[in-house]
């Protein structure tokens, strides 16, 4: 076969036209390998799902060419699928140290630890498989121990960045591995793929240690206890706070199960620096004054079962607010979740607490290029074709427009959608057909088995409710033994709406008697008859559409 | 009576710790007058709910008392509810000519025009009542017409601002009367109402005319057509789009109910000037080449049934989008809406739109004061005793803490709930007691019919759907004559689950048969032994909870 006949296949199966759910495979010859394994959180149109996870058949179809899942960071969108993922599909897991070290307790948690292969590497280690190999290279984001990375194939070098951003000032004083990329850039990149969350930014995302200086600003006046929320995940932030703490005379507990989780194993890995004594456990900050006290919680987002939102509403077991409290919540809110922070910061100040959220100082830097971050990439790297990823269609053709405006010509730069095959070759970039992609839903203890009829029956059933109408028949004669008898939930309050249930309740009589008597005894008809009589007379006198349950019992 | 003994009460019936639903009624003697009658858009967790409006049982209770509503200005949250207040409360209306202009239409969609007495005010008008008298004061905002009241009382003046700016270039020319406002500061006000929605913000809101240059500048150059998405309310914006697209040569079409709605009454009553053959109708658009139309929607928030929510679906029977068409969306996203843009926006990139918004350029300001310029209200106003009004507990806090630096005693100012009798005298301020208040929901047809237990119910099933069990039994015997059967609707596939639902028909089934044999023919226990059996069985299965509905047919 001829190298200038030869592709490598890029299918993405997550991340795609959305914001999370983050899972790439690259095809070359019998190779297949994936990068990252992530989850997404449910839309708010997806009711009762508690995650999604990408639909992965394509890879469970090719499971012996699959060679491993090579993971950039440990944010959820990256890793989250893999206890679901791994169950399917056992392969090795690669990733650097603290990544490994975080899902290694969510592996605990799933009870999969014993069965998958964890491979740890470090940045500019090379893992050879087949055909191609991979490499990983230092990273700056809102976790530590991000890596990108290049896949070299006999046809050219594929990068893909991860989450990214250029911090020259981090608190691990690793920067960005811009000489990589550069040297790679130099000797020739066939493809970037890039993350695009930011780029509708302009300039560039601040050093995470700007908080720090913030952090030291405000712990220096305060004279009541701090509670700062932010990402469990966010170990640097952890350490900022954890220094700006102990430099004050405050000791630091720390509250939440994810934090409580990471906190544990930064710790062990070495990722967070305190003089021991430092940390305090939750049950023991009452013995210290409140100008001695960093209470450190989940919940920067409002989730309402988290730490900080527990507190705000006075239902934390251990923790509740006392006026002079200060809290600082650490974080942007993500799209969708302002209305729930809204509501922790109102229950907060109406308990006497002071709060510092990010419109009234910087404490919070995001973990995202900026359109001055990402064009130093495309200046590095200096790819032939480019293909935005990490983000929705706005993001990603904005992207795309960064990378033309760069240099590259228009047909070298492909926007694509989750499930495309993306044929990559020495001199050829092109969409050839797609995969089975998209959302599969995690509900309790299901794996896939919510779909979209029973979510557009949730929706349904959440906006007007439910009338079920149950009646026993006699088979024989068609005549009505029992019933009908109609209950509603969610429709109206029956006490106060005597006269329209009685009035349906006639209308559904009319309906058995007419069936009886022209003999009708074909159920789906006479139930057919019954949703259709009712539903009319309902949306004349409510204007509203309960879902009808006709039930019709046979002796 | 002692002239000091005499108090004004101020009864917040909305407005108060939320965003929407203002309704303030001040009490004098035997008058009670009413500043504004808003609705609110419903929270996420208000399931199937339309609107929200206040609970005005306070004020049935004293109709007598109740000498007219008075509105601000004539956006939704503040004039929303007068139709279904008006149904109760048959008192004039109050407002300036825009105001009612759009009120009138409001009144004409339900029936109600020919019924209520609609009084036409100016600004600088005071109307005489019995006890009081009323003055309005001109303010800017992001609607025309929009005034400020002030309450003369023999112990003091009140003032209510309304929502507000201060914009120095306003489109009319009309400036917010801060002479008006110094004169009665300098006479002395013995209280101010003012709005808090931006008190968060640091700085002046732009002037409206700001935007109207960026339209120019984006009209100058744009080679296609030219969509622009804003609020129907803001005459203002509509102006200046108008004047942009004239003096590029382009005609301009209109298109959403809200939007034609506004357009009329705003032509009709002068509020809008532009050259008659400007105006097209959307069914001319295609007669024109694209670089001479501009079509002016509704749809800034993505509201999914809006014009250009239809239309980024290809769903609009008029309108869909060619590439090389330009869209603005010239408003902020209301927090909650953020998902609903994102995804208009997302989708008129994919029809081949270039998409304006506002992080990528100022096509929008607000229409309310920021901080400095509640700085400039307060210290013209000078006011004896303050309470900050709309806004959360979060914004009525700093408002009021805005206040306390600006040297009001902190006893002078006050943070009070919907529902509170504020009591202020010459010399005292307080609460005293409270009035029933709350949300009153419209569903469809009915006003206040659904209450906690339906919206309990519609999100139950909304997360895991529910469960019906149907069983026929004889009375006397207590033996089981048909089922059980067991229909489910948005809890599992049944075609997936089939072997869940036999186990659990079975659990019926041992349900059913200890209470034959123990002879139990209370159905009320033998509904909550099903219940709970099956609420076990499919936890344990499921980690889901659906709503378990047993029915019991006795024959």
């Amino acid at each position: 076969m001829k190298r200038e006949k030869e592709k490598i296949k890029i299918i993405p199966l997550g991340g795609i036209n959305e914001i999370g759910k983050n899972l790439t495979a690259f095809e070359y010859k019998e190779d297949i390998i994936v990068i990252d394994c992530g989850l997404k959180f449910p839309d708010e149109d997806m009711f009762g799902i508690d995650i999604v996870i990408p639909d992965i058949s394509y890879l469970i179809k090719n499971k012996d060419k699959v060679k491993g899942i090579f993971l950039t960071h440990a944010h959820e969108d990256h890793i989250g699928a893999l206890p679901y993922v791994l169950k399917q599909l056992n392969v090795p897991v690669y990733g650097t140290k603290l990544t490994l070290g975080i899902v290694e307790t969510k592996l605990k948690e799933h009870g999969l630890l014993s069965s998958v292969e964890l491979i740890r590497i470090n940045p500019k280690d090379i893992i050879k498989l087949d055909s191609m190999s991979v490499e990983f290279i230092k990273t700056n984001h809102s976790i530590a121990d991000s890596v990108a990375i290049a896949i070299h194939t006999p046809i050219g070098v594929v990068i893909h960045t991860g989450d990214f951003k250029v911090d020259y000032t981090p608190i691990d004083g690793e920067i960005i591995d811009l000489a990589r990329f550069a040297e790679l850039g130099k000797k020739g990149v066939l493809m970037l793929l890039a993350d695009s969350t930011n780029v509708e930014r302009p300039g560039y995302t601040m050093s995470e240690s700007t908080v720090g200086k913030t952090f030291e600003n405000i712990f220096s006046t305060a004279k009541g206890r701090i509670l700062v929320a932010t990402f469990a995940s966010n170990i640097h932030r952890l350490q900022q706070i954890i220094t700006a703490a102990a430099k004050h005379n405050r000791k630091v507990a720390v509250s939440g199960r994810s934090m409580e989780n990471i906190v544990t194993v930064a710790l062990e890995l070495g990722y967070l620096e305190f003089e021991k004594e430092t940390l305090i456990s939750v049950d023991a900050i009452n013995k210290y004054p409140p100008e001695n006290v960093v209470i450190i919680t989940t919940g920067s987002q409002g989730e309402p079962m988290s730490a900080l939102s527990r507190i705000s509403n006075n239902d934390h077991k251990k923790i509740s607010i006392i006026p002079g409290d200060l809290v600082i919540i650490s974080a942007s809110p993500i799209p969708g979740n302002e209305k729930l922070i809204s509501k922790v910061i109102n229950q907060l100040f109406k308990k006497g607490a002071e709060v510092i959220y990010e419109s009234l100082a910087d404490v919070h830097v995001s973990g995202h290029a900026c359109q001055e971050e990402l064009k130093l990439m495309h200046a590095l790297v200096k790819p032939k074709y480019f293909m935005p990823v990490h983000g929705e269609y706005r993001h990603l053709k904005q992207h795309a427009e960064l990378a033309i405006k760069m240099g590259l010509p228009q047909n070298n730069v492909i926007i694509v959608d989750n499930g495309d095959i993306i044929e990559v070759s020495k001199d050829t970039l092109r969409k050839n057909g797609s995969v089975t992609s998209g959302n599969v839903f995690v509900d309790g203890l299901g794996v896939g088995d919510v779909g979209n009829i029973v979510l557009r029956d949730r929706k349904h059933l959440s906006q007007d409710g439910i009338l079920t109408v149950v009646v026993t028949i006699e088979k024989e004669s068609s005549s009505v033994i029992a019933g009908p008898d109609l209950i509603s939930r969610g429709f109206v309050y029956v006490r106060e709406s005597e006269d329209l249930m009685e009035q349906a309740k006639e209308i559904v009589k009319q309906v058995l008697k007419e069936c009886e008597d022209k003999g009708i005894t074909d159920w789906a008809t006479l139930k057919s008859k019954i949703k259709d009589g009712l539903r009319v007379y309902l949306y004349e006198k409510t204007k509203r559409k309960p879902m009808i349950l006709p039930i019709i019992m046979e002796i």
